[in-house]
């Protein structure tokens, strides 16, 4: 069986239900991808899609679904809160299992030769693909945005990895092998914000934390709670256990509980039994011993009897 | 899809390995069926098969397995440490996915209605598929063992619940759907068994603890270590963390710590997301938010979308 390669790409479109709804149809189209997830944001005016499939068969929608877009989406027009540079603004693409990464990131620069060549679109190689130091984080990928960069990709840094050295009204496109990200947050009993602010300070990776590790303060309205809101860019790296310790820890200091916790959106299964093997001192268990795993594997045992 | 029914044939031959052979294949030959696992044991002179399929495709293995046991394995000339009653001693039925108890309880009905009235086997529902009470508990459909029960089924309340109401060679068979069984250590920092035992009894149904635990206290000599060993036969119930955490305060009480625990082969992945969700303290999180789930759901999303 080939390996599962999962793909976000982020499209600069998230108010005209038409043009998505084509772009979705293009991953749709190709036979083997399964397309998870979607939602789009009118206010980012983007629209953020989730699909697996063979590597092949992944590479082969994100080329589509960016060839749609690039026919669909013209930059010059597009206005929206969060930061893009292109029609694609961005390709991430993540080994779920069968695949390493090493294998992504040779995915990546096929599909962003293939981008330069067929659609003209200048490419940058970001996160783990990238072929410059600079280039792994995407905020400078994107530094100046759509509209800066139109005069910056002039510049020799600015160079992109495949196609032209100008930019179309499709703009250019950030194409990513990368890990699986995990959205996680901690609610604290308390409704200052700079207890949260000072707590996710302390783990961060930009100020000397964990070096996977995004992290913000922010209000809850609702439950006028603080929260520390987080990014877990390596969860084998540095697992949810150990940042969710010590989140609690830095609270206790102030003298406040960990109320709770939360994913938004998915996560990996080992992301989850890591935390279950630390906190029950699990010895010795394997991934194969969760009976829904055994199912799955691709009948190995059978013929093995 | 149709839902997925797990089975644990227990076959009273752990010796000679061309009859296990000739058993295992049965179960190989039904189309859909997967054979996860089997093992044999000489002392017990007992195998255990671990198999998965739909509701039919289960029930025609194990109906084909029995038969085949029942002509290969003669009762009279048995012998074995472990307590039997039949060729094919024990037939558990568990419900793994997206199906129901009740549905696991029909089969069971169905499948002994079939092994009494073509192959001459009395079969006693045990389980979530007792008729009486009295036969919830497997120790007492299988008193007196094959030996016994030769007398012992002309009484009334011995009665088989299908076949005749004499032994064949083939002895009789339990048959019933249970909860899924997690065979859980915890192992502590003491050699002193009796701490232990101590343990075992605060925590077993059987002498007041979590009613659907099973517990014993034994030394472990490769470590010289106490270890707890535990039957969690409803994890639905009683979770493994609530378990884990009950040894933990118990062992405190003697100034001793918890070193470790073990999951003997295999458990669902629901019983350790359970506990990551506890200590997590995970508000919210839905099984579908497990990446692989995702993956694993049949397409709903895709034609949804």
């Amino acid at each position: 069986m080939a390996g599962i390669v999962e793909c976000i790409p982020n499209f600069s479109e998230g108010r005209r239900h038409e043009v998505i709804d084509q772009i979705l149809q293009e991953i749709r189209d190709v036979s083997g991808v399964k397309l998870l997830d979607h939602s789009s944001d009118a206010s980012h005016n983007r629209s953020v899609v989730t699909f697996i499939g063979s590597p092949e068969q992944v590479k082969e929608a994100a080329f589509r679904a960016a060839r749609k877009a690039s026919l669909l989406i013209d930059m010059d027009l597009h206005q929206g809160e969060h930061p893009r540079m292109g029609a694609t603004d961005v390709i991430p693409f993540i080994p779920v299992s069968g695949v390493s990464m090493q294998e992504c990131v040779e995915l990546t620069g096929q599909l962003g030769q293939r981008m330069g060549d067929e659609l003209g679109i200048p490419v940058y190689l970001y996160e783990e693909s990238a072929t410059r130091p600079e280039r792994k984080n995407l905020a400078n990928v994107r530094k100046g945005q759509y509209e800066g960069l139109k005069e910056a990709i002039r510049e020799a840094e600015r160079r992109p990895d495949f196609g032209p050295q100008e930019l179309p009204k499709a703009g250019a496109t950030a194409v990513g092998a990368r890990h699986p990200l995990i959205a996680y947050n901690i609610n604290l009993g308390t409704s200052d914000v700079n207890i949260a602010k000072q707590i996710a300070k302390a783990i961060r990776g930009s100020s000397g934390g964990f070096s996977s590790v995004k992290a913000l303060g922010v209000m809850i309205e609702e439950s006028n709670a603080a929260q520390v809101t987080i990014n877990m860019c390596n969860y084998k790296e540095v697992p949810l256990y150990r940042v969710f310790e010590a989140v609690k820890s830095e609270a206790a200091r102030y003298g406040i509980n960990v109320t709770g916790s939360e994913i938004v959106g998915l996560a990996p299964q080992e992301a989850l039994i890591e935390a279950a093997k630390f906190y029950l001192r699990l010895e010795g268990f394997e991934r194969r011993q969760v009976l829904e795993n055994r199912i799955a594997e691709q009948g190995g045992r059978k013929s093995a009897d």
